[in-house]
């Protein structure tokens, strides 16, 4: 296991570190940051490392370069998507599927800094996290249908949550090619900003979420929503809400949230997603 | 068991009655209405009250005074969320939840009528309602990660139904004060009105719902709609409402329904929730 | 079993063609389109049709006349909606839930050319499709509380899917009579155009959706999107389309959509739904 903060040259990701935030950037630019199988085994690694290690508040993903992600690496040519069967005879996992749903369970927020084009898995991967930041010249390719394949990553859950069934049906069969002004209106994207300010307003959402917050109660809470976004009835948030509520009305992070309110000043907290996560599904 | 319509001294809700329309007041001004056990246990039973009484076709909830509800009454300091474990070893139901379930299953339409600022529980008690007005000071904390907790009361169930997940995702992560021209725009509050119009508004809103419908109609399609809004497939809805229709269209209203219409005046139903209403679930 | 391109007098709806897209007419005009039992075994029966024709890529739903459809055909006055239990014992199933459970399960996109009003299942059964275009006279009735009823064939699970949850409730429980514009506003009505240009547009929205897509690319994607909508977990839809992916790795399609993209050229689809199309599900 190498630490993805040790670069090599052959690493598709890079980890870089702003305070308390984690950068990730996809890092193939001469390939417009084209996803490819090691890239994503390395996003999923990447996520083991930022969800373990207490001082990085929230995660931050851009691509180096002039696009975010062109999608799959189509260097393979006609024959890219010709997945080999596993051993076991079960059919191999979408690696896409696969980093979507390793983000879908980070325990610190995720923001895409979306600082160019995004196609294909470029965009389904951006639809875990709980923020897309978009530059002006970027645009979201639901290319699929035109290359004979289906939206891929779980992006059929996730796309109808951010933008509503209708949109997602259109921009999908359709095959869209969706400018960012389409995006945003229709709650794909969150803000849109000129294209070297997208990360910078990424990193600046992220602390909106951090700066005042405890992380346990973050982690907490972004497990919930995501888990509950689909859940069949309100039974199942208030089982894992009143498990949550009682693990954490015992610990040292609600006593100084009351106290601190009560005395009105700003919260220190102290318990550590690392070590203090109560266990509430 | 005393019926709500009693006052004492010792209440912390009130119920009035404007005609046809069931009024639940908050009713501790002095503590901008905080949230206490009792008045949990309060509202629960002031809904099985209106869900009885064929007289009420629906039910507002409103505050005393400047505030609707200012969150769970923090008079216990820094052990306030410090619950006892159930004599049977379970983890105690949150009472916020239990609030917004019996909320949820109310056979009345529930229209809040948020006269001031609503935070935590103040806020999550309003989302299990039909509708949401506001008065133009109105303010919603989402204030839980702030104080060490998480969003309680089932809320990360309902908010993403209410304003979109992403909404959801930033207002509880961020631990957000939503001013109510946001709460607006985002779909949390259909209408914002003057403070003085906030309760009247309410009511003539749970009127509409009410003056030319079949009181076990809307009983059914309240049933329905918030059950099916988390159902995995339209199966589940199609079931129920097959059953519904098949015992509605043996039943008086429905001769009635239909017979008015071909005859161009209004109808007068007589099926009664608390003897009519068919299981359909 | 009659085809449906038979013309005959006694027939409920009219099938009619415009190239790839298959036209479907309700034609009873003179009864303002009213939905019967015999109307509705005739659209799914035209849906079996649709689907295994090669040569329909698309299917439209509009009305002869003024009107889309009245509803429910009010011939049978006060009985109408008395509906004989089966042999079996078993409820019968809703007539307006068969139809759009097949509408939900075409394998081609379905647009609604939504020529004028539409009420009760003259607007449920429209909530299945993957767009509606409305005219600019158009209103769509919620009206079954006014007649006793509820609202039926499964619409409690797709309307707020389209609207949002407090929309489907006002609509419903207030048993409202919506103006085209607001059912345009909050998302039931994807167009507005004039009534002359109704039919024209849906003809046109549909080839977006189809002119440069492989034919199984957008069944597997239209049947992910509708069934993911809710799906309790994204790995509902990760397990789905990882075998999507997987299946159509090895096939024509893909290899043509990869080819074609890399030549920049538009790429020529040969994989069939009738005979390619793969079981993910």
């Amino acid at each position: 296991m190498t630490s993805l903060t040790e670069q090599t040259a052959e690493k598709h990701i890079v980890l870089e570190r702003d305070g308390d935030v984690a950068i990730i950037r996809l890092n193939r630019p001469d390939r417009l940051n084209a996803f490819t199988h090691q890239m994503g085994e390395e996003l999923i690694s990447v996520f083991d490392e930022t969800d373990a290690d207490d001082s990085v508040r929230a995660v931050v993903i851009t691509g180096t370069g002039r696009a975010f992600c062109a999608g799959a690496d189509l260097g393979g040519g006609a024959t890219t998507f010709e997945l080999e069967q596993q051993e076991s005879g079960d059919i191999p996992r979408d690696m896409g599927g696969q980093v979507t749903l390793r983000i879908f369970e980070s325990l610190k927020p995720v923001v895409m800094a979306i600082n160019g084009a995004a196609a294909g898995v470029g965009v389904t991967m951006t639809l875990p996290a709980d923020v897309r930041i978009a530059s002006d010249d970027a645009k979201f390719g639901f290319v699929f249908a035109q290359r004979g394949l289906v939206p891929e990553a779980a992006s059929t859950w996730f796309l109808p949550k951010l933008v509503g069934l209708p949109t997602a049906l259109q921009w999908t069969m359709g095959a869209k090619m969706v400018p960012v002004a389409e995006a945003h209106e229709k709650g794909l994207v969150q803000q849109v900003v000129p294209k070297d300010e997208v990360l910078s307003t990424a990193i600046a959402v992220a602390r909106e979420m951090t700066s005042t917050t405890a992380p346990v109660s973050v982690a907490l809470t972004r497990q919930l929503l995501w888990r509950m976004a689909g859940a069949s009835s309100p039974w199942d948030a208030h089982r894992a809400d009143s498990k949550a509520i009682y693990y954490r009305g015992t610990m040292a992070d609600v006593a100084e949230g009351v106290t601190s309110f009560l005395e009105k000043r700003p919260a220190t907290f102290t318990d550590r997603v690392s070590t203090d996560l109560p266990e509430i599904f």
